[in-house]
């Protein structure tokens, strides 16, 4: 066990038609209702935010990359502010990333050894190792509330024998992360992985779950796969995982693999997808996504989403929204992120109320039947170009 | 006389040893304590800010830009919504400029004649014609509480006799401008040209004055001329103004000049300065502007001014701040426009404070001791280079 003594996960409801619950997580900033969704701020910021406004969204806990804050403004600089908390200005529940996935997408010229990886920068090329070891060390600097066990996530498309070797790796790294880790009030978080592989998925799980994490990630998903592909490996591993302990579904998502999500019993949720289509002007509506620079919005004098309770839609109308994202105001990104926020967060909520109040099925249905997801075909060519353009620096 | 009924100017005090007073504007959207500085919304949106937070900065009175809001969205759409007052979510005070100087700096293809301009959009390349009849027109929909008419301003560096037809010109629009404005709660100011030669600046403003506006701007300063000259061409035109009415010097400005105009009498400005150089990391601080990218900030754990009340330096470190600029996030524009504003509009405030308690000279010769303006070389360059790039399009 890993063993912070601040940290604790308890199941509240569960859903007796799926495997939905409610719970809550307790850390020593503050409690996270679960099924619960955290804004990804990777650069110690949720894109165009302040904490404030974050807070008012009705976030309680926020991600932060351990990969993009050890190379910029580096563990030195957040130490001395003892942790992400102050020096980003957020009070409540903070989770880092180990920096696998970070390094195993975006750093050039890695170089994948037994004790770690060898990898390059992508803002000055400078190289560096990273190690099991020293992931706990760094996200020890950092200071985050739950930090997780450094992994080798697979992609999508990789044959078996580099999966399970990735997998085996990952077992190795994550009992290294168990060994290394202090507490100090952190909890420590483990990863499984097995690709594309429902055995090697299984037995990943399975493995992970002997170490005795304080919570477990399914990680590699999301990634460019099929949705079935990506929801038959979460049921695969979510068999083996243990029921009392916070299960956390990596890199998801849109409004509809939340719910998807949370039907099959996952608690916890990060995507920067809410924010990153925000910015490009995709806002979440009750019947789907819309994009605010379409000329039906040019005159609309009410909000987006007349039902939303967002600063966003009390305050300004379609047309506004419309009218700065046409003219490139900075304002208009910010905007559009409050909303697309509020409008998971408030999902979130009415799915947690659903699971207690024992009507999740008909939650779930009825969302189904109201919200029209984007179209399969364009959503991976999209996430693909999206992981391409990442992989070369522009995002 | 223009009339608009809901509209005054009263000096509440003066100042013995210079010029320097005291005031108060009165619209139908509020007051404004003068001299007052107006925060640019060049697109009816001040770069980066919620009005709310515009608010908190301690802005009264916001400018928004005739020739953008006239291309995009459109007077139809702000029209709609009543005016700008309801589409952009500001409560107070609003003035839009005549749309003369961004018609002759930033539109392509312009052919001026003696009934106004034909231009071509820089959005579209669309053709426009715009009359002082039609300027008044637009800037009737757009609903300001301050109107200004439309103008020829002459660039630094034209000869007498290019200057000269400018200034006339201007004369004969400034006189078709009151002809065809209606009231109707809003003000009119006039403009007085006359670039760089005083016996034509003193002309202009003592024609202008002679017509009977509600307020009275300074035009075509600020515009790549030495800072002595203009100056000295402030002074010429303020020779000539009535006292009891407003006076106005448009396009200004940084901290020093703000300091020299309130010095030589003028009641309100505006400049979108200190939130341009906001987003390009320089910070107003007492001793001067510094840049927040320096790494002598790397590290620092107290705000960027210590002195300073803003959200900014009320939450966050300058080492977040240098932070987020190294790492190019949205929020670090946010946090530095937000001080910039605060700094230039508590800027005013002591100004207001020493003009009724009757220590002006001793406020300005202490705020020159301590603040080190911008090098002139440097500066000259900057703007020169900035209204170039501005003409292209870049900005």
């Amino acid at each position: 066990m890993s063993g912070a003594t601040s940290f604790s996960f308890k199941v509240l409801a569960e859903c007796r038609d799926a495997s939905a619950r409610a719970g809550e997580i307790t850390t020593a900033h503050g409690k996270v209702s679960t099924p619960a969704f955290m804004p990804v701020g990777s650069q110690a910021t949720v894109k165009t935010l302040t904490p404030e406004e974050l807070a008012a969204c009705g976030a309680s806990m926020v991600l932060a990359n351990t990969y993009h804050l050890y190379l910029r403004p580096g563990v030195d600089v957040v130490r001395r502010f003892g942790g992400l908390h102050r020096f980003m200005g957020w009070t409540g529940p903070i989770l880092t990333d180990s920096g696998g996935y970070q390094v195993f997408s975006l750093a050039s010229l890695r170089r994948v050894r037994d004790d770690g990886v060898v990898f390059r920068s992508h803002i000055d090329g400078s190289e560096h190792l990273i190690t099991p070891e020293r992931a706990m060390e760094i996200q020890r600097g950092l200071g985050a509330d739950i930090i997780m066990a450094f992994d080798q996530p697979a992609s999508y498309g990789q044959d078996l024998v580099e999966v399970q070797q990735a997998t085996e790796r990952t077992h190795r790294w994550a009992r290294l992360c168990l060994d290394s880790h202090v507490g100090q009030g952190q909890a420590l978080f483990g990863i499984s992985q097995g690709g594309a592989f429902p055995e090697l998925r299984r037995r990943s799980a399975e493995y992970v779950a002997s170490l005795g994490f304080d919570g477990y990630a399914i990680g590699g998903l999301c990634l460019g796969e099929p949705k079935e592909v990506m929801w038959a490996m979460a049921e695969e591993t979510l068999t083996q995982l243990p029921k009392g302990k916070a299960r956390y579904l990596m890199g998801v998502g849109s409004p509809e693999d939340l719910v998807e999500g949370v039907a099959r019993g996952i608690d916890l949720f990060d995507s920067a997808l809410p924010t990153r289509v925000a910015r490009n002007g995709a806002l979440f509506a009750p019947s789907g996504r819309r994009s605010i620079r379409n000329a039906e919005f040019r005159e609309m004098e009410g909000p987006i989403d007349p039902d939303c309770d967002c600063y966003t839609c009390r305050t300004f109308s379609a047309a506004y929204l419309h009218h700065l994202f046409k003219a490139e105001e900075i304002l208009g990104l910010r905007l559009a992120t409050i909303h697309n926020l509020r409008f998971v967060l408030k999902l979130m909520d009415d799915m947690r109320r659903a699971i207690a109040g024992g009507d999740f099925p008909t939650f779930r249905s009825e969302f189904k039947s109201r919200y029209q997801p984007t179209n399969e075909q364009a959503r991976l060519a999209q996430k693909r170009g999206w992981l391409v353009e990442r992989h070369r620096g522009k995002l």
